[in-house]
């Protein structure tokens, strides 16, 4: 049966079976939602089962439980591992949802819902197309799954749980459907991924909430003072001003700037879709190579004295800022979260107390795009999309990849189906059915290249 | 009968009253109390009679009502109007109270609760001093309450209110206790307050919450944003920049300021008593008179993007600030408000969208040391405290008592029993019961002499 007749068939179970593992709110920033982890943990085990895989198990860590599976049909032919993860971003600012974020709904052709994207629906693609293979009598080599669900929270347990499982996973190419494409009709891989480096300060003024009226204009106000030292990170040219912060930026030729910049791109477009009358970036880059081959520096999330409704003259005792930074290849995630934990402090005035802690982190990662498993997937983009794809470098992060490569010696291959539009980690995070249903067949036709 | 055996007699049913109305959970700044705005004026009605009040009714206002009470004696002796509030602050952060902030309970001699002293605690001295005189025949003049229910919030009916009721609220001296004492062995009165403008800042960046990998050095994140623009509002000097903020500033005399700083003051023991290494404000100016004769400029609250546990990679679509400026004598808070907006506006990036909201505001007032009431209040702090008060400049506001001598062209009396460690708007509000009783003797004998 052709793939694209088997999806006709089988779509609404498939839909079913998502929709079920989408209704689980595995969070995995909130510890209240451990018990949910466990539950798309099982919801895994199951439907890796009914899809074909021979066994598969819940594997503990220290932080939440990794799920593995595989189908070995012999030891000599190539080997897929198949990364994923099940856990999902928090749903916060709730009230700019339309619909609710684990009740997925769909709404023109679209799902909508929390992880309906990130990574339940495109690790989805993934189970689906091996679960074509294998009932068709169309599987050519051995497949292996391994699900984690802290990748949201920056993979803190799997690199572990790859050491220690190291033999396990042995593999060929490590598949991963995490990432986007440029369009819906300009397919794209994804080469290239920043590193992270993620932190939580606190600035201490004094020891208790006073009155603004009583104290106002003679202590140090901690807001004040964080807002100060954020704005001192950064320069005019928008350039971070941590010493040492660039010294091991990949410098990108030029011949490399230029095939970058052959991507389409159309800026009125970009800031038209973001509702901003102009972009901001690092001086001497234009948009896209801010994000592909230059670091960042964001504050994720700020909180301090009243934020209810009216007016509170409140000097705050603290104040509170998550602060991270991209990174591009060569920037050593820890030096990274080192260097900027030392200069935070460093510019603390004597008034303030400042605590920084390092959150986590992750480092680049670069693919080759001379590689079988490259050149197959180029072909069954090729093949569905009737575009040759872009190689893209993305801004966001996958820290765990680079571990991968570290620590099991094998490349991944980012073959990711979003759209910019899927609004992922976002209030109404969708993905589009077409998707959904490309994305089987392209990684159908992968396998078929790949192992021919 | 003397008053401090009328208060030994009658002191387990005064806490009893006390309690029950500290009980009411009525903080202005949250609708969701507005009932027990109502519950609160029921009680002070059900008190100044049970204190021998003739007539005493609630008000309604387009906010929260307003207590009225009265006792006519006899038109042509003097009269005085007592001004307070039954309204107070809201109690976050909760989990620093050692004990309930609406169950008041008694440890070391203090009566631990929000409102215990701002301004339950307080006003309950002038309703009890008024019960004594009534009860021992003592009464010399007519009296006139006038308790309000947002004051918190800046009073902003009570203006319209008072010059509704103008012909009624007719006295020779509005009397208040809602400010402090120096010390417990410093008696002091209040005769200058700052003004208060207040500011709610909205930063837009993109028009949606957006994954960081992917836009972040791309698009501003109106969290740096608002950063920067906090940080430009004060220079180097802690001076704030903007533009004709100082024009109006009344210039105090050398002959003041050395008055000012006779007041005693220890800087070490105040930075020890909010562990802060060091004092932070106005080049130019001691912490005394920063707080006394100076402005403020302050960050009352800041929230924006994830603030939830763990690490979220968020570029938030926006941020906000509470922001305000403790006024000084001659500055006009509507002027002020106006000049913020306006400057706050003009440097606001292109790439970013700004709205200024003028939140509240109050103008500052300073009270004469050469009046009637003054010298009254001078006598009966001596009588009770063994020394003479110091006057002194507050650097807190009461927004509502200059708009008292602009509607009603009367003087308001500042005698208030407050301590530093009371903590007002702050976790663990308490007020020492010596201070409740010493108060009420000092306010009876004002009446006396007053009335002499």
């Amino acid at each position: 049966m052709t793939i694209k007749n088997y999806i006709e068939e089988n779509k609404e179970r498939w839909l079913e079976e998502l929709f079920e593992m989408i209704r689980i709110p595995s969070i995995s920033s909130i510890p209240d939602h451990k018990p949910d982890m466990y539950k798309a943990a099982e919801k895994w085990v199951e439907l890796l089962k009914k899809a074909g895989i021979d066994k598969a198990e819940i594997y503990d860590t220290p932080g939440n439980p990794v799920v593995y599976g595989e189908k070995m049909i012999d030891q000599k032919l190539p080997t897929v591992l198949v990364y994923g993860h099940m856990d999902v971003m928090p749903v916060d600012p709730i009230d700019l949802w339309d619909s609710k974020p684990f009740e997925p709904e769909i709404r023109d052709g679209k799902i909508y819902a929390r992880g309906a994207d990130d990574d339940k629906g495109q690790s989805f693609i993934q189970l689906k197309a091996f679960e074509y293979l294998v009932a068709n009598g169309l599987l050519k080599c051995n497949v292996k799954f391994m699900v984690e669900g802290e990748e949201e929270v920056g993979s803190p347990n799997l690199g572990a749980w790859c050491e220690e499982h190291k033999e396990m996973l042995k593999a060929d190419v490590i598949l991963v459907s995490d990432t986007g494409m440029l369009a819906r009709d300009i397919p794209s891989i994804t080469t290239g991924l920043r590193g992270l480096a993620y932190w939580q300060v606190e600035v201490t003024g004094p020891n208790r909430d006073l009155h603004s009226g009583i104290y106002g204009g003679a202590i140090a106000n901690p807001i004040n003072v964080l807002c100060d030292m954020i704005s001192q990170m950064t320069d005019k040219n928008n350039k971070v001003t941590i010493p040492g912060f660039y010294d091991d930026v990949e410098e990108v030729s030029e011949k490399e700037r230029t095939l970058l910049n052959k991507a389409p791109f159309d800026l009125e477009e970009y800031k038209e879709s973001l509702d901003v009358k102009a972009v901001h970036g690092e001086e001497g880059f234009n948009t896209r190579e801010r994000t592909g081959i230059r670091p960042s520096f964001d504050v994720n999330g700020i909180w301090g004295g009243y934020t209810g409704e009216g007016a509170k003259t409140v000097i705050p005792s603290k104040a509170y800022a998550k602060i991270s930074s991209r990174l591009v290849p060569n920037q050593d995630y820890h030096k990274i979260a080192d260097l900027f934990k030392k200069h935070f402090e460093s510019i603390a005035p004597d008034y303030v107390k400042v605590n920084v802690e390092v959150l986590h982190g992750g480092q680049s990662y670069v693919c080759p795009i001379d590689s079988k498993a490259y050149e197959a997937a180029s072909k069954a983009f090729t093949e569905v999309y009737g575009k040759e794809p872009v190689p893209v470098r993305s801004g966001g992060s996958i820290p765990i990849i680079s571990t991968f490569e570290d620590v099991l010696g094998i490349k991944s291959l980012l073959i990711g189906f979003g759209l910019e539009s899927n609004a992922i980690h976002s209030p109404n995070e969708n993905f589009p059915l077409e998707q959904l249903y490309n994305g089987v067949e392209t990684v159908v036709s992968f396998y078929k290249h790949f192992t021919a």
